[in-house]
């Protein structure tokens, strides 16, 4: 157990059982190298690896997912290094910089602060699924598991750039990794004033929950860029560029972008213009939350009122904000009921020790950087005359998830209201997510597009009467 | 006029013509000593002045605004403090600090550095007179003037804060004004971290766009904190506090919060426990707003074809982060068109001179601290076609602005889309905005809610028709 300084016990990492060999269906792929969990839902065939657990196993680990359930987000082939090479794994500081620096895993341990914290990445592309219903985009079919956390232990990526002196003007912090793919290697960049601010906490991580990187997630050294999309966070990391301008890397430029809603796939195919207009990039998430109990298919047997069913599911933010709210509609979004939230995280801010040999002491900073949970009971009674369940979050910045689907091309950052239906059915209820992940069926959404509904209504493609538009208002 | 060092000529503030008589509506109040503009509409009677301009007004002047038309929010009397006391006038940093100190005007002048750069203000209620209409909240009826852009020049509140050299364990910076009010001082607080972050750019004005503070702008000093509600900018500032825990000034807990929306005003009268929990305290600003041309009441004479009209507006957003897009839509969010947006912001990036006594060099901030501008040019026919214009915009963090209104008690941030309706009237189409300021009558929330249609319905109270509801998707 891990115990804080005013004696509280902290939630240890749920029990890791590693995958030791390799499952037969990775056999024959560049990939044979890498043991994984069979649980994992792939989400673009057999190879490159791109999976979400089920959303009930995640939900289940608690707070820290384990690295075999850990979404996976791969371009390509999983670089294989072997452990007694690991030390030796190299990366270079250069560019804009006074001093040039070459670091080996070995020097990053020996020379630097050590530290360990939680974080919590994400995928923009979770929740992809949704907005694919909706209309095909150009991004694979995430459900709502490509979200995890770890404990992360490394270097602060400050430590690493002050040391090599970034010059006058340097304004961003390119990144590659050891990937190599067909464009050339992964690659992307951020801002050197984030990169800088420690409120922003951005790391170079070789360990997760105590053990070395497994090589899904980037064996031996990956960045951990919290409260940004997982596509910042670069995997097997070889260099650190220091720059006046952001990354022309082919990864950064057509990947990971919110386009402007009204840019159609053939638009975008047109021209380099609307990619390289960086205000499109994403980098900071933005507030998201989804239902995992009632769970997809999950069956409700309606006994004599006075029965509570505890609602649970997850939050996050982006940019180190806080989830400040998260709220429950049962009629449509008219009124609203206040969620309790859990936040561990804060749990952890109260120690101040060693841990998987980094500091774990982050009392000072005032961001955030995990999901949260959230739960509700809701009278059995109330969840049998409601059409569905609703729920959105609020950010410290007062920004609240939409009722609206944002559409754009590539499927990125949905983040309407989470919607799980309820079907009465005899004396059961029968919940229906929107969706289920990758091609699996099943979900509201696909129901109520085959009967004709129009997604995009404002009411989930439900028929709206005359009456619903004339009940009085109690916002 | 003002030039850039590439040689652009940024726009110089507009001329500003010093109201130099009171007005006969603050003889015999206790602001009888402040000359103000006839223009500006008191949202709050006579006094204490609160006001705003004419949007239209307001619009006109540009990216700068006159200190006379620039929005006003005051709690009650006005300290007077004339011109020969203004070098004088001192304030102190205490609390958690090693140095206490004391600063005249005339010492923060010549002892420190001196920076000039423009900032949008923004009252947390602008707008609310919207959300009024809704549900009548806990505050008086702001239009969607309560924004206002100057030159501030002064020092960054971090060279003062620094120089006493905060305490370990330091977290907040509280700032009180010299502004006695019924329940104290005025006073709120701002975390430390945000005032030591140079991106966050948080100062201590003593000037307006080259012009010594007026008195309801906070003559002779006041906090500028940029991206965060113009109720954290304290004026005729007298102390900073550096403390560990947030402020229990009776402002700073029951004023400028977003209490969740289930909370009616009878549940937040009923104790503190709504008031003192942190997480609904508003800092950063939410991505917002709205269309000034056509202005309410504007027509346009429907001539034979080919004619396009230019609407325009503004939008900002909270915290530092970039408007990313501004996007328009004829038929009720179904489809957005993109507008342009004009950063005038980044023609002052470009400078690096001395402005108004201060230095004017921030081409290194990765922030933006201004509203920007949007134009879309929309062929009369479509117009003549349309039930409304909607505008919305994103955020950098892809925080875009909500179909739904989130009422709650303050009725404040209230950044749900800005609708213009427009009716058909004969030959030519008149246009209707949400409301008007104040008490002044007009306006189409009005109009639906005297017809019965329920604001909330999700089509601002318009008839939904059946076709509606299943007209196919074009996101």
């Amino acid at each position: 157990t891990i115990e804080t300084c005013d004696g509280a016990v902290l939630p240890p990492p749920p029990q890791s059982n590693a995958p030791s060999e390799t499952l037969e269906i990775d056999r024959g792929t560049p990939d044979a190298h890498v043991s994984r969990d069979s649980r994992m839902i792939r989400l673009t065939g057999v190879h490159p690896f791109n999976a979400e657990a089920p959303l009930t196993e995640l939900f289940r680990e608690g707070f820290l997912t384990t690295p075999e359930l850990f979404f996976v987000r791969n371009h390509g082939v999983v670089p294989e290094v072997h452990d007694e090479n690991v030390l030796d794994w190299e990366f270079t500081v250069d560019g804009m910089v006074e001093t040039p620096l070459k670091i080996t895993l070995q020097k990053l341990v020996a020379e630097y602060e050590q530290q360990t914290y939680p974080v919590t990445l994400v995928c923009a592309g979770n929740r992809r699924k949704e907005q694919n219903m909706v209309r095909k985009s150009k991004g694979f079919s995430w459900g709502p598991a490509g979200v995890s956390t770890a404990l992360f232990t490394g270097v602060v990526m400050s430590d690493v750039v002050r040391r090599a002196k970034p010059r006058k003007g340097a304004k961003f912090v390119y990144m590659e990794g050891a990937d190599k793919l067909p464009n050339g290697h992964y690659g992307t960049c951020v801002k050197l004033s984030w990169v800088l601010d420690p409120n922003r906490g951005i790391m170079l991580a070789y360990k997760m929950n105590g053990e070395m990187l497994r090589p899904d997630h980037g064996k031996p050294l990956r960045v951990v860029i919290p409260g940004q999309i997982g596509g910042r966070s670069v995997k097997w990391l070889k260099k650190l560029t220091i720059t006046d301008q952001p990354s022309d890397n082919w990864y950064h430029i057509y990947d990971n972008r919110v386009l402007p809603t009204m840019i159609s796939p053939e638009v975008a195919a047109e021209g380099s213009k609307w990619w390289t207009d960086e205000r499109y990039a994403i980098h900071d998430l933005s507030p998201n939350s989804a239902i995992a109990s009632p769970a997809h298919g999950e069956r409700l047997r309606l006994l004599e009122g006075g029965d509570v069913y505890t609602a649970r599911g997850y939050a996050y933010g982006g940019g180190g904000r806080r989830i400040t709210r998260v709220e429950v509609s049962l009629d449509q979004g008219r009124t609203w009921r206040l969620a309790r939230i859990q936040y561990v995280e804060d749990e952890y801010r109260k120690a101040d020790r060693i841990l998987y040999g980094g500091k774990l002491d982050f009392q000072w900073r005032d961001t955030s950087f995990c999901w949260c949970f959230w739960t509700l009971d809701i009278p059995v009674q109330e969840m049998s005359e409601a059409k569905d369940i609703l729920v959105r979050c609020m950010d410290e910045g007062m920004c609240v998830q939409p009722r609206d689907v944002y559409w754009s091309v590539l499927g990125m950052m949905h983040n309407a209201w989470f919607r799980v239906a309820i079907m009465r059915e005899a004396d059961e209820l029968r919940f229906e997510h929107p969706t289920q992940p990758a091609l699996i069926p099943g979900g509201w959404m696909e129901r109520v597009k085959a009967a004709g509904g129009d997604l995009t209504n404002g009411f989930w493609g439900e028929q709206i009467s005359g009456l619903d538009a004339v009940r009085p208002a109690k916002p």
